[in-house]
């Protein structure tokens, strides 16, 4: 499994409406081969931050799989514009302990 | 329930034991009070980068409750020495939707 992590920057008073077009990219997202589950979350300490969090079942449904896929183009149609700067996405996994 | 986040960069060549102390500290987390759950997950992108994610009851239980804690101390003394930079850590809610 791996976790997928986007700090989210939104423009200036566009909270409002990032957050409900996230609600319809929600299902997009859910529907998406290798998909485990997600969260997306408002920071307390700064008003347009969030932080995405996905879980896939491998780096490839991810980067391959879904960015490669119709279902991206309106995943990006409904959020990207609302990024400023675009986020760096980032993969983590469990830690092995020999 | 609030979600604490921090980003960690490990200084170099650190890496395994920043993993063996941080399985000790865990133990101390997991018994504070207002802990839901946790995870620490390493960057496929980065070889010193990890994230640690804290589910807490309320943010009280995070920055008053245990950051003035004896065990924190323990954490402290067990972890913030592989910092560098020292980590910014921020706290997420879910989004209300009306």
């Amino acid at each position: 499994m791996i976790l997928e992590v986007a700090i989210l920057y939104i423009k200036d008073n566009q909270e409002k409406d990032f957050e409900n077009n996230m609600r319809k990219a929600s299902k997009i997202i859910a529907a998406q081969k290798g998909y485990i589950s997600h969260e997306v979350k408002k920071c307390l300490e700064k008003k347009n931050k969030y932080i995405l969090l996905v879980n896939w079942k491998t780096l490839i449904d991810h980067e391959h799989i879904f960015r490669n896929s119709k279902d991206y183009q309106e995943w990006k149609k409904l959020l990207h514009h609302f990024y400023e700067p675009f986020p760096i996405v980032e993969h983590y996994k469990s830690i092995k302990y020999e």
